[in-house]
């Protein structure tokens, strides 16, 4: 199990982190997901043999928000 | 018809766009609704014979914004 924590901006609400955090939690294999709204933060625990990093930062680079 | 706008607090992306424009539209008797994110304004034609604009306002308020 991996942790991570990515900066992403253009979270603005509590609409935005449902956003993210609903289609990180989705995935297979990630376990947790906690956005942390005003640092514009994203804490995850994912099980790297079963989705990437990379898929992670796509999913919230596709619901509009940009991964740094 | 009636048509009003109303100034709104806490609008932040286009979610909160949907929020505002769904819960209202859904009300019988809204004709138009049209949120301007930029400018904090949501534009509202109505049918005052089905729809208050009390109720307008409450249905904001119950997405979690702040009328003026």
């Amino acid at each position: 199990m991996e942790k991570v924590t990515l900066i992403v901006n253009g979270m603005s609400c509590g609409h935005c982190v449902k956003a993210v955090e609903g289609s990180i939690g989705e995935l297979q294999g990630v376990k947790k997901v906690s956005v942390d709204l005003a640092k514009g933060k994203v804490d995850i625990e994912f099980d790297a043999n079963l989705v990437s990093l990379n898929t992670i930062k796509e999913t919230i680079d596709d619901q509009g928000y940009d991964v740094k």
